[in-house]
């Protein structure tokens, strides 16, 4: 299994990809990207969970239902479509028809997405002069472009590609992401676009994606908001010549299932590690619970709470705070003179108190590093789950504080 | 009725107290209280909905559930007595016992408290040394003192009085309260005391606690953690000299139950106000609900979303988070398109999109101001709830990331 960084991104057969500056972010640079997909490809996308749904997800939910199979990704940074009423989805709805009208399929062939602040009149102008430039661009080497272009207040590129071998068939899998704050659970404030050449069957690629998107997209946690406008999508052309898959019990799912397991990881671990404000980056691990869905529930207080989160940021071992956290995560019969904890190698709490031997500096210089380990265990079962989450900076105070001027 | 601020504190007949300097809290200043009640006092306490409670409230529940009359409060501020397993229950206890050898009561009449650091060795030999002094000094006039020496993060003292006539006999109430941070539901980091020489049925006065505290206490958000030594204690010492109130469909009732809920929303107010690092102060009023609880959900998701607290320290009316963090209150089948938005008499918000009439410069006015009330309709029904939370500004990062050192 070969792996591959954004600098290295491999093209995937069967996709185009085209950016443009289209002047819809506030700073020039490219803010739109078009992805055409070739005929027979099979697409899975997941979407926010938020009832507040901005227009360009309504209107993508709208045209994956209709039956016609998906061609085109259009998608615009800076401005996220949202909060505008029926008018947005108007918008959404002609930028594209303006796509379909140009590149000769039903507009339900074409799906739209869009990131960026809420509530602004939005462009449709803009988008909609840029749309014959991207057509006439489409190449298979525009990936990592297309991860710059989709960017808004991230402050790296998050791409990867991964090849492993099915059936004798080397598959390609290459995926770009943005998103760096209003991150929680149910994928908020993050577009991710994952392609890969492999043959698979509709139904196994949409089973295939929600379990990936649960254990990674879904277990990151920047600031406990979400957005309006998540989605994850997942194309497979099926060009790679593999018997396509159709089993969740075949060795080939399994080996199609961990390479894009890794894709999807990564691409959530760097979402996390460029948290608004972010100076570390903390895996939370709960051992010990009676069910992985009460591990999670610890594990999200934890990450969620803003007295630990500054804590880590100021590299200062108050584990009280982090015994606080579990105390409030709702779990009413949790015995607390069960729990230990910690941090990468240093035990810090031992049946709900501090460690004999733990001493604080010890604490500190765990608590210093850049990416920490934080074990939880309960004792109260078999079952673990871990959470990856950052601290909480005066910088993410100033990003956020200033986010729209 | 007649309401004083803290600078004119009512002596309550009943109650004495004393403060002193044990040298528990980090800076030199009085950090221990104790409170005296007389013979015939009803007395009512609430505790910390956390299942990692502190030391102290494990002891003070158990005295309470022993059937003995609490005759005295011991509360010390700078060591939280809470992470330290088994040992902090004796320290806890060891103290009562120390006053009640003294004061000539069982240990199980006096009640202990304590707030500031958890998990740090509690300093038990200091807040022994320090009980002699404080007997001697018990004197009815020491509400303010104590209302100081309870402080930790705090920067204002919180305490008021309050008098209303029952049955021609003049009731005096007088309260203080501690807590700026860790402040949520369920009285999360906050100490609060309230004395009434009011007589009173002992079950009337519990049920007329748990109603006041969860209309005002619990329902203050500064950062959505919550502690593990939260308690509000209500005293009535009986020696106004009224008929005993035993209704609570009384005209008595009522009255006391009015001047209560003033000096409970008064601390639970001053609270936020002096939340760490707040320079806002917030009224969420969720109206058109089917239910009072569902008021409250939509009101806690903006009132504990951090993309919604850095945008009203930035006096930026960003209402896409307001939007956001009400798509994400857990109301499933919520009509986002229903939804109004006002921020004091600027509608913003009208059918899930902008409003027709308003400018932005309408909204950053309206949210300039240090006191804003933000109203969300969600129209559909008939009932509204209201939260009090305060702005999250560079200053809570940097208390909370210091608060040891």
């Amino acid at each position: 299994m070969d792996s591959n960084s954004e600098q290295n991104l491999l093209p995937v057969k069967g996709i185009q990809l085209a950016s443009a500056c289209a002047e819809i972010y506030k700073t020039r640079r490219n803010d739109v990207t078009l992805i055409r997909m070739a005929e027979g490809t099979t697409v899975s996308a997941l979407f926010t969970q938020n009832v507040f749904a901005a227009a360009p997800v309504i209107v993508a939910k709208q045209h994956l239902e209709s039956g016609v199979s998906p061609k085109y990704l259009l998608i615009n940074a800076g401005n996220a479509n949202a909060g505008l009423g029926k008018v947005g989805e108007h918008y959404a709805r002609e930028t594209c028809k303006n796509v379909s009208g140009l590149a000769d399929c039903e507009p339900e062939a074409v799906l739209p997405f869009s990131t960026g602040v809420i509530g602004e009149e939005f462009p449709v102008e803009k988008l909609n002069n840029i749309i014959p430039t991207l057509i006439d661009n489409l190449n298979t080497d525009g990936w990592l472009d297309s991860a710059r272009a989709i960017m808004t207040t991230d402050t790296v590129v998050k791409a990867i590609s991964e090849q492993v071998v099915i059936g004798e068939k080397k598959i390609t899998i290459t995926g770009i992401a943005k998103g760096s704050g209003m991150i929680r659970p149910d994928m908020a404030t993050m577009l991710a676009f994952i392609g890969t050449d492999v043959a698979i069957d509709t139904n196994i690629l949409q089973q295939l994606h929600e379990v990936t998107v649960d254990t990674t997209f879904n277990r990151i946690s920047v600031d406990g908001d979400t957005s309006t406008n998540d989605a994850s999508v997942l194309m497979a052309t099926g060009q790679a010549g593999n018997k396509e898959i159709n089993s969740i019990d075949s060795t080939d799912y399994q080996v199609l299932r961990e390479g894009l397991h890794k894709i999807y990881l990564y691409l959530a671990k760097s979402i996390v590690k460029d948290g608004e404000g972010a100076t570390k980056f903390i895996e939370v691990n709960v051992k010990g619970g009676k069910t992985p869905q009460e591990c999670l529930q610890v594990a999200y207080a934890i990450s969620n709470s803003p007295l630990v989160k500054t804590a880590f940021f100021a590299s200062d071992p108050n584990w009280g705070r982090i015994l606080a956290a579990i105390g409030n995560s709702g779990l009413k019969d949790l015995d607390i003179n069960q729990v230990r904890i910690i941090i990468d190698d240093v035990c810090i709490v031992e049946n709900g108190a501090r460690f004999d031997g733990y001493t604080e500096d010890q604490g500190k210089t765990a608590m210093s590093r850049p990416e920490i380990c934080l074990v939880v265990e309960l004792g109260r079962g078999e079952n673990q789950e871990s959470v990856w989450t950052c601290d909480l900076s005066h910088e993410y105070v100033r990003i956020n504080a200033e986010y729209r001027t």
